[in-house]
């Protein structure tokens, strides 16, 4: 299974930021992509005041057109995230599509991103955005695949839900800072790789130092055993990886992590639902 | 508030190694350490074959030497592990000592190190070893202080539930090996403090690549920003690290991780007898 990561560089224009996205779909699919992902909020500047004029409904044109060329090119899309208007809120949404372009998971972002570091970032998403309430994992023909968005990351129980749901994959649309980019990107990635034994892929837009936003870029997916099976800069791109789920089984067979979770101490609530 | 790891060369001869580690203890009291511990299974080779004919009960020679130091320099204690006989099982277990040598705590590791790594390292604790059932936190008036040892730094949920607790400094005595400490020791140790925003040591055994097994060594303290405070090589020696309580204020106001968990999503089922 092929996984494409598009980090591309994102503008203020929406519909712009659209067809480079739809640029960028072709071209992965182009190179024997199955499964292809936009990073976090790619249609509208990373900034509180542009959050709720960019969004749009779920059947929105933004959605649409990713529907769309999810199913002429018969491709697995996770459409990054996007301001999604929903009941009046505004949600930071990853709409997930088969190959036949339906839906078939739609991701609202768990964890908003509020922090305020002496001398770094201040940014405060809850000023502007709700949070979502679901955990979301999708199937394909070759694995279930794990979806969050960027701060959700932070949580190592959110990825561990996903892992004892069944993902061997977990794609993590993604816009760190020049703050933590730096300091936890590579660490958090590999990390939840490593815990929880599986792939996990963190796509990030491209850094523009002149833009609104700084992203860290560096889209990168860490292998089941910790280990960067892909990795790229902070230009814009399209960074390309091989997932080798039979890696995924034997890694669990040589370190049986999973299996050695001990019942009553590290049991969380969920997974009773889980089990049901 | 002063830490001390003593990262001790362990032999075949019980007794000496005992007059090591109180060798060690009292320097780095001297130095003026407020809270010494010694590495996972320091008074005993780390391999199946040793682990019975070593132990000894709660009350035996190993645990009175300890506790008597402890009194003697007024220190806390963690005592690294030795293989502890209770009830006919043996445990990997660590006493933990107040600065009058009183045990204010006892962890019996809770995940056996039970590994199969083709081409690397293949090691079945639970041939010999019975796990304990039990997380571990002590009060000092620094802090409250957690206490795991080694594989059960591989569970998230273990660090989570004695941050939650209240620890701001996890001790962990460990063994890691030459296969997975190059891949994974500081990488684990970083993101335990990262994701609980608290200081992670971690004290392992010096390296003896004569002997009947090969600890990593690599000793450190992870601060609550998931950097190094602290880290040595593989050779015998103390690590000194001044713990900075204010630090973890201030990370944990500057990126709130523990309070942006979410009820529901992100919660674990102990939470609740925690909470009583």
């Amino acid at each position: 299974m092929k996984l494409a990561l598009c980090q591309m560089l994102v503008g203020m224009d929406k519909q712009k930021n659209t067809e480079k996205a739809l640029g960028m779909i072709r071209k992965a699919a182009a190179a024997g992509a199955d499964i292809i992902s936009l990073p976090e909020m790619w249609n509208c500047p990373y900034a509180n005041k542009y959050f709720r004029d960019y969004a749009e409904e779920a059947d929105g044109p933004t959605v649409q057109a990713l529907s769309a060329i999810a199913a002429e090119l018969g491709i697995y899309l996770v459409g990054g995230s996007i301001p999604e208007l929903k009941d009046g809120n505004v949600y930071n949404t990853s709409f997930i599509f088969d190959r036949e372009g339906r839906v078939i998971g739609t991701h609202r972002k768990v964890h908003l991103f509020d922090i305020d570091v002496e001398g770094g970032i201040r940014f405060m998403e809850s000023d502007t955005l709700t949070a979502g309430d679901e955990i979301t994992v999708v199937d394909t023909e070759f694995c279930r695949v794990g979806v969050a968005i960027c701060y959700d990351v932070r949580f190592p129980e959110q990825s561990r839900r996903m892992a004892l749901m069944g993902a061997k994959l977990i794609i993590l649309p993604a816009a760190f800072n020049m703050t933590t980019g730096p300091l936890h990107w590579d660490l958090s990635m590999r990390m939840r790789a490593l815990d929880n034994q599986l792939y996990f892929a963190a796509c990030s837009p491209a850094r523009d130092m002149d833009g609104v936003y700084q992203a860290y870029g560096n889209s990168c997916v860490a292998d089941p055993w910790g280990q960067f099976a892909a990795h790229t800069d902070e230009k814009e791109g399209i960074l390309y990886c091989e997932i080798d789920l039979e890696r995924v089984e034997a890694v669990r067979n040589q370190l049986p992590l999973l299996k050695h979770r001990r019942p009553g101490i590290d049991s969380l609530a969920w997974e009773k639902e889980v089990q049901k």
